[in-house]
């Protein structure tokens, strides 16, 4: 069973999978993961995937059958267990925690070959509404702090199936990442009373060089001080830290706005490997006045090496003005 | 001239390039960057790269020229440059430093074929000498507070070139992560009046099952809680916060401690990409006490995806004492 572990120095959690341990025989990092026979996550090859956990799809259709328009199934492999039992103890000066958690992955389409950034907007709203769903029934569980939704696209960013998907991890603590936002979110707030995200928000729509499209209730900006070339951010113009609260309407527009950037992204940059991730507030504290729910996307376009590791300082070599300027150029 | 920008809200530092910036076509992150051709770094091809700031090398040899055994040089395409002011600024909320530092590369030896692992340890001592000296000298420099030593090793670590080469970026500022480490180590030190790192030396060295190797002076670890699959850490056994005052025996201890555990690493992964990065004290802040120098070798074994960018927390699919156990294996 899979164990979280701290690292004495930096309190930093690592999860350490010991049910199907990677021996030294198992590792070629620049190996594309084997692809081709029977894709788990097309109509017709249900059975290829654990039994699903919610779907939309036509009326009347049968679980595990044909007839879907999403699905999200347990992982294969999952890197965190529900099963677990809730412990935490001591190993000599060492921290231990059971691996409490959960790893689901979303089908987001039937169609093998389309990527969010070409799927109907209609299809997108899907996707955004199973993010939605699947965190509201994961916080019931108060033994679970935090769901990351992230998405691993190409497999240079670590995808290890072509077909679009992604991936939500509940888990135990809430992440360091997102301990860090808070943190400094919570730093600003205290002395100027307001969001930093908000702030930052205005300032963009202001100066607009970092802007990379909008629409009525979202905003896609490259950060100015982002780590990586072409990193983008969407976030809700409206604060609020909670991304589960979100309306109707303003999960139509982010469809459109998160479709639009990949799109964007899709283009200027050749069909880039990326990753995203849904940065909301902690299921227990939801911090209202001081986060403000994003989507991080990060193009997978240079590989990070000794010094970013070893600095936690990372050089980016695409200026986000000139990044957001090549994002901008008319569709 | 490159220039440092502050993310607001986690506060972390981004040197942004702006001399020679990565246009979109420019990216292709599978690809390994292009070899052959005449090396820069090999003897006979000194004008290939900048005038060396050090070298060891035979008695009466000119700058320049052959008849070295190790050369530091500036980088051809410097992160940071040592001509730039330091000045601070603000523009609207966010915070801007100057691109001050340093930027050099080690040539580690003559021989293009022959990595850390499979040189003779003399001349690894003199790559040990030469991190020590470029760092005396830098911290001169009171505008410089730290120095990063790090190696790329392999085009999947981030090596653009194959010559064995280590480097070493110096910032006006102390590194995140070096800050993080920092933290922790002081918050253990202000509850148990102990170094943390003695502490995990001690309990290592008892235990046993995550030890690789050990000398007089030196001691390589698998981490309790590394964040990728047979992370490996050399530490000094005697407590020591700034890496710049190793004595003499020390230096010939810690180069086949380390030159060992490259070769273990090698031997075990058959030859995986790597980097390592040596984290020692602040130049201006030793930190006495509370810190303690070592050098983190990860292999780069597997790719980081959203779920690690988004969440800060790994996971490691090979349990630590299993890659001790393997690591340990008798040569």
């Amino acid at each position: 069973m899979p164990e979280l572990r701290k690292d004495p120095v930096t309190s930093r959690w690592v999860i350490v999978a010991t049910e199907h341990p990677m021996h030294p025989a198992d590792f070629n990092v620049e190996a594309s993961p084997p692809r081709g026979g029977v894709c788990p996550f097309c109509p017709g090859n249900e059975a290829g995937t654990p039994p699903e956990i919610a779907a939309f799809g036509e009326d009347g259709r049968a679980p595990n059958g044909p007839g879907w328009w999403l699905r999200v199934v347990p992982s294969k492999s999952p890197a965190l267990r529900i099963e677990e039992d809730a412990s935490r103890g001591g190993r000599g000066i060492y921290d231990v925690m059971s691996g409490l958690g959960a790893h689901e992955v979303v089908i987001e389409t039937p169609n093998h070959d389309t990527d969010l950034a070409d799927m109907p907007d209609s299809q997108v709203e899907k996707v955004i509404w199973a993010y939605r769903d699947r965190m509201l029934d994961l916080r019931k569980d108060k033994r679970l702090l935090y769901a990351l939704v992230f998405k691993n696209h190409g497999a240079a960013a670590g995808a290890t199936q072509d077909h679009p998907h992604s991936q939500l991890i509940a888990t135990p603590i809430v992440p360091k990442r997102v301990q860090e936002e808070i943190k400094g979110a919570r730093q600003y707030y205290d002395y100027r009373e307001r969001c930093i995200f908000c702030d930052i928000l205005q300032q963009e729509t202001k100066e607009r060089d970092r802007l990379v499209c909008e629409n009525a209730s979202c905003i896609s900006i490259v950060p100015f001080a982002g780590r990586f070339p072409f990193e983008t951010w969407v976030l809700p113009k409206v604060h609020a830290s909670d991304f589960t609260q979100i309306g109707k309407q303003e999960a139509i527009d982010l469809a459109r706005g998160l479709k639009e950037t990949l799109y964007r992204l899709k283009r200027t940059l050749n069909d880039p490997p990326y990753n995203f991730m849904l940065h909301s507030s902690p299921f227990q504290e939801p911090d209202e006045d001081v986060y403000h729910w994003h989507i991080e996307i990060i193009p997978k376009l240079t590989r990070t090496a000794g010094f970013e590791w070893g600095a936690g300082l990372y050089i980016n070599e695409t200026p986000p003005e000139m990044a957001a300027q090549a994002l901008r150029e008319p569709l």
